[in-house]
């Protein structure tokens, strides 16, 4: 088929140019005597991602579901109790993991499209005198949903409640695409997955874990290995890995944390939410309701949207697949066929969320829903036009 | 600058993925045994694109000047006549190109926007009884205007001026782009570029030529070394060449001729129609006008957009570039400002081609031209959506 | 540093231009409706790697660490006895890994330098009445010592001891390089990862596991998610996965796996085999001794050679690295300074395997071991010419 | 077949990886308006490698034989007489380009292998008192031969004469590999092409020109275009071209010019001396004599090995390729058969080098040259261990 594919689904993501070619550099000896010139810094550019200071980053060959589970394997033992909203599928498998793994999950049902619901974390961890609470899991953006919820405002509530409470967040497609404070907001364990804000394949799972999370893992009763902290730590440390790292991967991630720290966090979350509005413009002037219920959920990162009732959200994206070689995302779990969803994180600019909202458009009105082409697209580029800073 | 840019001129085109590797291939032996095993067919098969069975096929590193001057030099003398009509600034520079070598060059001048005048044509070659017109010169497709004329009516009015001038077509944005046929339109010598519809980066000129054309070689006085016929027929014969050829181009020109036959040239060239009536239909519902001057010469290539009067064309491609990573065509010579160009050849599809629209759109509102956003790009839409043959 | 740097250690391994190629290709869609005809096919072609017609191949974004652990957790429980024999660092690792996750493993020490001891194997299963043991650990290529163990044998000890158990090959350095039968040699689950004889980077593990030993994972009670084969089995046999694959390893894997069928096994490890041997007669030249202690033994993917005594292996790699752009090997855990390691697998040819040779005796001299240069690579190039089989 | 191509021939040279990602680099504007952006340092940086201040560069896309046409082209006139020896195949090229363009040119004929004769140049022109002589046709470094001649010296007669001569040198297998001053040595035409010290592939003829030459247009009355300096000025100085520009391969040239400087000039002589002197003491070794009849012309980008009387360069070159893939180069016109040809230069580093003796070493056996295996090499492994700088 001629031309490119446009891939918008919410991760994997565009792999820039630069990082493509990273991907392609020849294999190294893990245990050069130089290696860890390479990757010592890179530990430490990592940690600027996170925003942390006292944190310390890890790294697995692996993705987002590897992460959750090189979290919990470390820090937490069969039978804990831990507290987590289900309101997504990405909570919901988080808690399933967690489950697998012995854990006690005490499950908050939110309805699917409202963010994590700080009052009811706020009120369980207040009932919660004894402290059997060892920690809250929190998904900071669910990706099934497009909501993003209130980090800092948990980490009000576990300080009002004043409970030890370890605080876990799942930042897989929030973390380098939208605002992240691993020390500000007193996070324990963050995990990110490197097909998402970080712009590479998958095949990384990236933790962040705090100095109090890190004490935990002298407790915690998991078996563990290949996701084991302690291996790791004592071979970091020197910039090496217990067993052989995927380099290629390493190589690829330092060209993207240069490039997201070239184009400044800052700068990288104010595009990130201004091609989300021009989605969410888009919407609007189709008529249309994002999955997210109310604006204080909008996630910057991926618009859940909900098609007419009589139309089937996985119809739209197959269509957009196999006319218009435009890759959407398709609803999951509860939200299947009532949703599509438009991933708009990574490496985009202004026309190529704009080819993602004309596709959309082709795609709806060939499923019959009733949008006028052209409107959604206008809605976009006028906001788009006025927002623009350059000269 | 985040993301990709959006290349739109009219050459270099988007070089395709599966040609971007190969260009990265490692450097081979253009003296090795097998090579003549890669190099035979590959010329066998730029016949079939040039649709040529007795025609033959030269390779030089050049781009699509080199390629007018290796059909000059090794085919005419000092002092001979050739007949030209001038009607852009790429058949202005080839009558150029003539002077510079001594040529003798009966001008035909025709206002910028119209198609190659065929009856002047004729009326020329009818009055020129001794035949000292050697050669009729013909632009396929004027690059600077949009405008595409009729070759097959070339051939016709030599035919019925039984006059025996050799007809030399420049194909440099035509040839695998759009109907192009050597053998059926009695072509005696046509030139290509690379970079245009072969998709690959600027550095070939690809030139074939008929066994007449070949004849007159013999009594050409033009000086000639690099670009010499001969020294390329003694060689190319068994797979090599006089010098070292750009053997990475050549392994990507392998890679874009697979590309087209595995297409098929007249799905290339259906492709290429229908995505240029796209951007028709949005020139049309912004009120606009071509350069081209009657729908029989309206280019599937590129498409010369005249900007309403008060404002530039320049400045549209200025604007389209600092503020949306978009590289449109300025107007070149006698239209500079008066137009812009969205180049539309080459590996292009539904939403590439949408961008070019989108992006001109916010441009031109940008500069103060005052078209409705999204008017443009849903006629565009439409017409697409409507001719897509995918189920 | 100008040039290249030349790659000998036993893993990662060079990655051939062609897969090179394959890993800078754009992301897609995990979920797109023509995936599943990229996967089924590469499921089944990598069961002709593992020879196996009634296995079940898993891959998982990991290494062989998570190859290991995934075999172990989906298929035993704490308190399970298995039987592993202990010859160097990778089998020790193994068994350090059961331990962690609280199996009772019944260890063999043996010299590093001798293979898997099959006598023993073959006594203590047969004093094993009960059928205690629930899997023989078997480390078919000991990546440390060079030694190579016989799997056949070890299946035959167990046919002949009429034991249950489950055989569990550790193939990270011998699969996709040297002959490996899984049907044949009734093996039940086989870890291979992509860095080694599939020549890609790292980032996969690659399992195949019998149907009697995935019967076994109704039985087993560890915990698993991220490495659990029901998941896998779930979503694999419509080409899925259960969460984001890494497909640009995936893409990569298909063309290794393309040049592996297409080269032949048998050729493949032909060459393995006359590679090894160059490097074989070298050592032989020098004088020096490989740790394997006998020939039955020698490794054709690694070599480990004894350094006189007085004299430091981790000092020539050094030197190697340093002054002449060469990664070998370094001796691991206890037989570290007393050998050095040439890789010897993967993408190589003959004068790809001479470099290691020529770069090795430079190296040696410099650290002051009397070889004399030329000599080990003499006897290399001999032995080369007269096995070339070209004409 | 397994591994990679092992490229000796003198030019295409290896693409560094780094210049190869370049390659593959998308499309671009060349009327972007930040183009000279990057176009402009380029045209100061190559200057440095020329080793000129007062000269002006050409980039034309071409091949060194393009880079010739240019220089007489624009330069000399039909008639004029020029001086030129003739001591190697592209010596004689260069001299019947001459004459295709209708020069008269004087030919001192000299033995093959031997270098430039300075005396006879001198006694040429201290005859020619009327100043007939236009230029001086002067061949740094015949690659048919291996022998280099000296340039300082030529440009002392020149001077010594008084003769007001233009002084044009073919740099195209000299140029950023070993020493070259153009401004120092008065040279006022200096050619080059992309695929020898520039690491690229074969693509650009890249010309440096005096002031003293670029003022001799004015009178030169050939016909030109495409190699036209007067367009190249006009548009070079904003940093544009006339026609499309191979803009890939000037973003190599970027990377290339970069590493070029990173490494220092000088430390690139160097290199390239070290690593012809080991190939020299392999051929001593061998007992076998190189074409290049005096030390004084040893080329140190390639050698020409004269192989004993009854046996065929011919037969080691395609035997080398056929059993060993390793690509040497054929001896030419007058020494075909006679000779083989070592390429060295580029980017090129120890190993690398001793790959090709220890191929050579092969093939030569194997054609039945009675050298002892490992002999050759160790005498190149010998030098190039003392003359090792790395610490």
């Amino acid at each position: 088929m001629p031309g490119h594919n446009f891939l918008f689904i919410p991760g994997p993501t565009n792999v820039p140019d630069r990082v493509r070619r990273a991907l392609a550099l020849p294999q190294e000896d893990q245990r050069a005597p130089d290696f860890p010139q390479f990757m010592l810094p890179l530990f430490a550019d990592l940690k600027k991602i996170f925003r942390t200071e006292s944190g310390q980053i890890f790294v697995f060959p692996g993705s987002g579901t590897g992460g959750w589970e090189a979290s919990i394997a470390n820090t937490l033992s069969p039978g804990d109790r831990v507290l987590a909203a289900r309101f997504g599928m990405f909570s919901q498998k988080w808690i399933d993991l967690c489950q697998r793994f012995g854990l006690d999950v005490d499950i908050i049902d939110v309805e699917w499209g409202e963010g994590a619901p700080i009052e009811e974390y706020a009120a369980r961890l207040a009932a919660d005198k004894a402290h059997k609470i060892k920690a809250v899991l929190f998904c900071h953006n669910e990706t099934a949903t497009g909501v993003t919820s209130d980090v800092a405002a948990m980490r009000r509530a576990l300080d009002a409640a004043r409970h030890p409470a370890l605080l876990y967040v799942d930042g897989v497609s929030s973390i380098a695409s939208i605002d992240f404070r691993m020390d500000e907001w007193g996070v324990d364990l963050a995990v990110a997955g490197s097909q998402k804000g970080f712009m590479l394949p998958t095949g990384l799972a990236i933790v962040s874990v705090s100095q109090k999370a890190l004490a935990a893992r002298k407790a915690a009763k998991l078996s563990r290995c290949f996701f084991d902290f302690d291996d790791m730590i004592a071979t970091n440390k020197d910039g090496f890995f217990p067993y052989t790292p995927a380099t290629t991967l390493l190589r690829a991630l330092r060209e993207s944390v240069d490039l997201l720290l070239e184009e400044g966090l800052e700068n990288v979350h104010a595009r990130h939410h201004r091609l989300a509005e021009a989605v969410r413009r888009a919407i609007a002037a189709w008529g249309l309701k994002l999955c997210a219920a109310k604006p204080q959920w909008y996630s910057d990162t991926v618009s859940a949207i909900c098609v007419p009732s009589g139309f089937s959200g996985a119809d739209v994206v197959a269509t957009a697949y196999r006319r218009y070689n435009l890759s959407l995302g398709v609803g999951l779990a509860k939200v299947a066929g009532k949703v599509y969803r438009i991933g708009h994180l990574g490496d985009l600019n202004e026309l190529m969320i704009l080819s993602a909202i004309t596709g959309s458009e082709m795609a709806m009105r060939d499923v019959g829903i009733p949008i006028e082409l052209g409107r959604g697209v206008g809605a976009a580029q006028a906001y788009l036009r006025e927002t623009n800073k350059a000269q």
